[in-house]
């Protein structure tokens, strides 16, 4: 049978990246507390194509993933961007995975336990002679506005936001404790439930923390940089914070890159 | 060349609805300002299927949709759905528009000139003895919550929210008159420009009107009981209330149907 | 503390529902081989409001889900809806959980396996009467054009379509089962993995089994109507399909009910 | 009034971008046929923020863009970007608009008349020393599976495929030309409106040129480099092909960039 991708190819233009987009797959994950967490991705795997090849073989991608899909920890993500490259012969290998990640949380005053999900994003690039591997974790959080409450005579309007980090990491580190870090920058972190001793608790103490959504980026910048976590530092982040205002239709955006 | 969809079918299973979805087109609706607003609409069209036929012929809808899309007001569109039925020869045709809807909005304090959008969406059903019209408008808003209001020493948790009307009617009525009376029924409309004297307004006439999602539903119910700006009362609506809210990721939700 | 929700209320406006929407959490269903598969799901849950409550609490929904969200087939699931209508005092409670449900897939030529994703939606109500439980199975198909197919000298548009499927019932059957039947009822079947001489396969097993939008619900309907895998039949059901024509850059759908 | 904003901040972090995201807004863009287009965008808007200013003033973005809203061709958007550096006194502006474009399509035989969409996007990033203008265009095509085609008696899978460019100009150029060749280089592009012959004549026409996604990116970078309706040729350009195969439920994909 024909092998059509392998057919030589005159255009003499190289692809940077040809692979498969938004394959939706059961996955597992590290989990802090529990070892291992079940989860569901989104998926996308490439290669880059030289220029005298007509087409890559989509179909190994979804091989080596399937194989790979049911233990796939940040080590074994790279390890299985590695085989991809291998297998297609080719200098560099892509990957993006986005899931919801879950983690239980106590409310403040009531210790009543609830699940609450951020959607994380693993990305990872490798060539023969380097690794590297991105982290990004999106943080729905409360914000209340310094401003608004600066110049009411009660009140303060506050929102949801989501704070998104992206960070470059070469040592492992827990995703819990960077969602802890990123909820202490901001006005407060969100629970999936709250009594009402936890409700009045969370918004008397988001009312004392007024944050702009440029205030935000700020403080987990600096907590970033002080992680303390993970073996080594962080040697590169992304930080940006979307707030989705109470008194517009628009949204409020900050971001900063280390 | 073979009419396929002409074949005869043996299997005696009509279809409730069959067309075009998607169809992303510019369109010319009604304003009460401007007399005309250019816009862009996501539209479905359908008629049914006698369980005879093998299928319809897809491009009618869409030719028909083509010579009206530049005069859309509610009944123009009700009398494209006509001519689509006669022409595929249907007993019934359906359609439905969704379209942001544009407002001039004047800031509470300041006077600032905005413009907000609105999602509104039409809905029409026409037979041989019948014909109904349904208008859904989405208006975004902000709820400050009555609970954490009343609960705490100082502030309230606030967010966006949004309130839909889905409106059954016989006269004409304009958009802008129902999205000032939903406006109106929540803790504060939205705006796209506050500078800070209609920030410190509107921090503390919402802080003033505190509703729960329950709250808004009824006060609107009210007032489309009360509306006086259309010649005939509505003969069925629906109300709903969604808050963003900004202490938990899920959102508080009510509904009622008149 | 004050309880705000529990006021009474005079404006004498039942709520035909009140809860919690677009709430996330990882879920266990039910699984054919496996016996049970882990994913994650979106949820609605409300009950209805009589007219003289302000307001229902919410905390109530999320806490009964929370117990609940490791064990939930479908008779799990409206045993928490009961739960949730008794413990908020309720005449009615409803229920909505979203997730995408995984199954293994058989390349039809090579054998290999992979995965496919299907989204899957309960629907539940529960009144101290009368239960009501339905489930919507999206499962995405190939359809070859018929009408191209006997125009053209050669070849034929083809493109992917999701038929969707929601049914009620009263004893209990296999998603696994549904998926099957609908994959039989269009051009073919959709794989996660194949290879060459898979790829020869679903080209031409497409190309001899043509298939409008119209055809498709069709073929399913009579299925369905057929399906002898469930104790009881089907007391209603809709099919839906939708194709995202190669040819167009809207959408050709048909529908029927049961 | 208190200015929070204009508040001296001593955490010593910049920030890259600070502004307003997700704003709707009813837009005018050039049209090479019609002379100007009425559409609908959202927008974002953004400048640097130097690390001693606690905040900026998110209502001026707004303010400014709603002045130059029904005038913005790319020069327009530019000056509408380096208006609003100077109002803040920044060192940079950035900002983003998306937005529907329309095109009348004649069908290729019957020569009936409809409209098409494609999204386009403006991204500008100026400063007291330069300006950057890029403009990225998304065009819905017909794939051909070339693969398929080889190795099957009859037929080819095919499908929806959406081909995404993004230019660095320096000169003007109409969206237009490269709407045309964008739908040149893929095995066919796209109508709203086909009768019986034309689609006899796209299926045929779509046959007989397969298209990988690596085929349509080459293919559409060749055309860039030979581009002569633009007075210079572009500095910079990147080119996305992803199909919605019609035989798997994830995405085909291939970039490149000059």
């Amino acid at each position: 049978m024909i092998d059509v991708q392998n057919t030589p190819d005159t255009r003499e233009i190289p692809l940077q990246k040809v692979g498969v987009k938004n394959l939706h797959y059961p996955v597992t994950v590290l989990d802090k507390t529990n070892g291992r967490q079940h989860t569901t991705a989104t998926v996308s795997l490439f290669v880059n194509l030289p220029h005298h090849y007509k087409g890559t073989h989509m179909s190994r991608f979804v091989e080596i993933f399937h194989r790979r899909h049911d233990d796939l920890g940040m080590k074994q993500f790279l390890a299985m961007l590695e085989e991809i490259r291998q297998s297609l012969d080719a200098e560099k290998a892509f990957g993006c995975m986005e899931f919801p990640f879950y983690m239980e949380k106590v409310a403040p005053v009531s210790g009543e336990k609830s699940i609450m999900n951020y959607t994380c994003t693993y990305e990872g690039e490798v060539s023969e002679s380097e690794k590297q591997f991105f982290i990004k974790v999106a943080v729905p959080v409360t914000t209340v506005c310094p401003c608004s409450k600066a110049i009411s005579e009660y009140g303060a309007h506050n929102q949801r936001g989501v704070v998104t980090v992206k960070l470059q990491n070469t040592s492992l580190f827990w995703i819990e404790d960077i969602i802890e870090l990123i909820e202490a920058s901001a006005s407060n972190g969100l629970y999936s439930i709250l009594k009402r001793p936890d409700e009045k608790f969370v918004t008397e103490h988001a009312f004392d923390n007024p944050r702009f959504v440029e205030d935000v980026v700020r403080e987990v910048c600096i907590a970033l940089k002080n992680f303390d976590k993970c073996e080594k530092p962080f040697t590169w982040f992304s930080v940006e914070c979307e707030n989705f205002e109470s008194i517009h239709n628009h949204n409020a955006y900050a971001m900063t890159v280390k």
